[in-house]
């Protein structure tokens, strides 16, 4: 009787109370869905609009043995998690979507580039050290990258010289070569618990050119057909190696000869895909949280070309935030702002984003534009 | 300083915490704006995703007055609150929207016909009285309406012959000329505290025929462009003669000799823009939000043709709700249900609304036929 998980007592649990949960829960609502987020602060932007918040700890084993065993399906927004709570919940009986192999898989990226390897999916070629070392073998410069916990551009660098390896952490990582590439692609791929796929179109994922954090993602990537087809295969057969139930966002390197390689995948809603609220039939939200209760897939065709753009703490401003300009964009024609909720700001925080749709993906590209010279995230 | 009402102490308070409040949460949630609901029963729609809700009675002054002491701005989802306690909280500086002026003149129908006359508004031709009376003069049938109270088809009767009159209450009333409609349209306008105004679509509103209950609202309606714009413009009339703030729904009658009178209005989202929410740039509770917290207003144009039928319980069942079916119409493109939240159905409640969009209207008329035919509020 899948009926009975609207209005009713089911309850869908999700580790972790950020922007990524927020959005989930404007779904769950939509269809009265019983939801229950635990995070450890309780100013966290998925607080409101959850049936009930748990204040704990999401890396905490104990902490999430108690907060799954009173869900019926649990998923994460996040990849930093106690998996061993997750595998022990699994053999309790209770659904974990995405699976903790998948995330044991994955969190680790040396394992995770290893399944690429094995399963045959291109990718930078690399090798793996137990903590950094020097390699005479190896020239410059090469990406470090921890095995664990990055995140947002945290546990990566380039290394330029022997001496750029000295500050590392002395922890598992991988070496990996720099890909001269052409433009960073991404395919969310979604899947539900029967196996029903879908993939999303191809974006395009254009970088501030100092910061290493994304600016603009465009919706759909301005790519040819082909390259199009090849990337949303490529992402189809990463998803399928992973048998993952949930979201997995595939980011791409399209390189300058026109190959494709995987650069790593997130089993979870993406900032790649924010543009989808506005953009697609179906928003990458709802159909991750489509996938975990197993219900039938959602539309993934695109409404009108999209481009989003991340919101963060301007450099100078640390405190109450102040999201300068904003009427400004509320006043143009075919954008929306987001506002995650956190009330304070601080240099290049993810505090919002901003949708631009518009009849033409280079219009829209140029009202992004617009938006970012408005709206400024300051402080009080 | 307009920014401070994101992510700030600035405070928004809805009186009702019905499914209206809660679809206007969808937008105070994605702009992060602290949002203070009140109802007396803590089991309603807007309970989850407000910041913080009072269990109060909206009709009672002390309630509403402690209520709205705690907020910036105030605004409704219903019309039948302590107007007295706005009129008061007005003068203590409170922003209300829509003014307790504006309130007066529509919840009271008598008022409300008086006032279209007043304005040289069509209007269907109506007399007052203290209480139901025989009237000699008025050839049967007619409509009779009671002055205060009505929702949702309640306090109106047709009245054909003098037996008809009995059950009556003894209470302020008007008996209306019955109108012979080709069709029932609406339009909803907004307009902000700086005086903006945009209309949306003129929408159509198909009627169940038995049940006294709109089945479909159809938008584009399917009328011509000159019916279209005549429709449009009687509605920015009216809104004009008003000069609420906030959204202002106005039901038409399109008559067969193609006159277009106006029912009734209401000043507040309203259940003929639901489909706003997939089908428009901008969905009505947005715009409410907007137009309540003085915002620039959203563009009011229709992304695809849409077809919202009501979900209401079927009946014979009053308990637990299920929605038998719901998969089978989660699984059709271009179909998004709505739960509104209520656990407990009985026949003809309003429970929730399905919006269907297609390219074609006709398409989407016939979709909506398929979902209303798979889906039934029932109950365990």
């Amino acid at each position: 009787m899948k009926q009975t998980l609207f209005s009713s007592d089911f309850r869908l649990g999700i580790l972790g109370g950020g922007q990524l949960g927020k959005m989930m829960l404007y779904t769950t609502r939509k269809w009265d869905v019983q939801t229950y987020v635990m995070d450890e602060d309780d100013t966290a932007p998925a607080f409101e609009g959850c049936t009930v918040f748990f204040e704990g700890d999401i890396m905490d084993y104990e902490a999430v043995m108690e907060f799954g065993r009173q869900v019926d399906v649990l998923t994460i927004e996040i990849e930093n998690v106690n998996v061993q709570a997750l595998e022990d919940l699994e053999a309790e009986g209770i659904a974990v979507s995405p699976s903790a192999s998948v995330l044991n898989r994955i969190r680790n990226k040396a394992r995770q580039k290893t399944f690429y390897k094995e399963q045959g999916i291109p990718t930078a070629d690399f090798q793996l050290f137990p903590q950094p070392e020097i390699n005479h073998n190896r020239s410059y410069p090469f990406i470090w990258k921890s095995a664990e916990g990055g995140y947002d551009g945290k546990g990566v660098k380039v290394i330029r010289s022997t001496a750029d390896l000295n500050d590392l952490p002395a922890q598992e990582c991988i070496y990996e070569d720099m890909v001269d590439f052409e433009m960073e692609l991404a395919v969310i791929v979604a899947r539900n618990a029967d196996g029903d796929i879908k993939t999303y179109p191809v974006v395009e994922m254009e970088f501030h050119p100092e910061a290493n954090q994304v600016e603009y993602v465009i919706c759909p990537a301005r790519v040819t057909d082909a390259v199009s087809r090849k990337a949303r295969d490529l992402a189809l057969k990463v998803s399928e190696a992973f048998e993952h139930v949930g979201l997995l966002a595939v980011e791409l390197f399209l390189t300058k000869n026109g190959e494709i390689l995987v650069n790593e995948v997130a089993p979870r809603p993406h900032n790649s895909g924010h543009y989808s609220i506005e953009g697609a039939v179906t928003d990458q939200f709802e159909q991750h949280v489509r996938c975990v209760l197993n219900l039938p897939l959602g539309s993934t065709d695109t409404v009108l070309p999209a481009v989003m753009v991340n919101l963060v703490g301007a450099e100078g401003y640390i405190g109450n935030v102040i999201y300068d300009g904003i009427e400004d964009i509320l006043a143009m024609d075919g954008v929306t702002p987001h506002i995650y909720g956190k009330k304070q700001t601080r240099p290049f925080r993810k505090m919002g984003h901003v949708t631009v749709v518009a009849k033409e993906i280079e219009t829209a590209r140029k009202l992004a534009e617009e938006v970012k010279a408005k709206i400024k995230v300051v402080s009080s």
